[in-house]
């Protein structure tokens, strides 16, 4: 069993992105993992002041991400790339939270061909944390929901290969554990 | 003459990033160009939420941006990436302020290659905000200060040569103003 933190950096209450984490928790909860979710809607933090302390409340969630064996990234795309508040959230953590664990990302969009960019910017900033971004991804655009906000077929397909490559690189990582 | 407003994405008050953007703005202000400086640190603008409406203080914001003809964008790296800050006062406009309109990049930070990822995924955001970000670009590392903070001489010429290239892309553009 794995401890995998899913991290939504929506603002949005009505959120795509963070019904899709809601999904790809619900997947891992029942192969028996523990997930745990931040949602910058909740922790809803000041700008980052690189000189002012942090609260006990955003220590509770560096506290969070360091106990996590892995995480789940899910940010809209707003202007080619992701959320402000998102990376906020990042800005304040030293990286040694995010340092060598199995990170998957995902990212939803209106356009057809956006959330790939945010998807390719976020694998810098994981990268630069230190963190095993999976080449697996999952970029949603509108047109991939149904009437009822449901992802269609060939998504939910997209999201079991995405959460499998995840417990695979967990699997190796974490192996001699 | 032509109005350059100047934004700067650092919460830190001996922010190097902002510094370098003064300058520029000082070598603008010389040259008789109009200048604007938006600071993160000043506007501090709550996370950006798609659903609550704009405050005054915003909508200011947003006009300056509208009213400019070319911008200066300033930011400090983070763990690979753009300042949150910034990139969420970039998340309240709705793109029309930077439409065709010239921008130059400016990045600060500790590390000898880092400033560049971030000034990459910058480029992004400002192509997605259907910008025209010049090629000339400005990465600054702690090693290009001296003992005071200053820029040393190679530094200042690209800054030169930044300031150039804006000021020659902002002529070709509204040339026929």
């Amino acid at each position: 069993m794995a401890k995998i933190v899913l991290i939504s950096g929506s603002m949005n209450p009505n959120s795509t992105s963070k019904s899709i984490l809601k999904r790809i928790g619900k997947v891992l909860d029942k192969q028996g993992h523990d997930t745990d979710v931040i949602c910058v809607l909740e922790t809803n933090f000041p700008l980052y002041h690189p000189l002012k302390p942090m609260t006990d409340e955003m220590q509770k969630v560096s506290k969070t991400i360091q106990s996590a064996d892995a995480f789940v990234i899910g940010s809209p795309e707003y202007h080619g790339g992701y959320s402000g508040a998102l990376k906020n959230l990042l800005d304040y953590q030293d990286g040694s939270g995010f340092m060598q664990k199995p990170v998957a990302l995902v990212s939803s969009s209106g356009g057809m061909k956006a959330g790939i960019n945010t998807l390719n910017s976020l694998r810098l900033i994981f990268r630069s944390l230190h963190a095993h971004v999976i080449p697996q991804q999952l970029a949603v655009c509108e047109k991939e929901l149904n009437e009822k906000g449901e992802l269609d077929e060939g998504v939910q397909k997209q999201l079991l290969t995405l959460v499998k490559g995840l417990l695979q690189e967990i699997s190796l990582r974490y192996q001699s554990k």
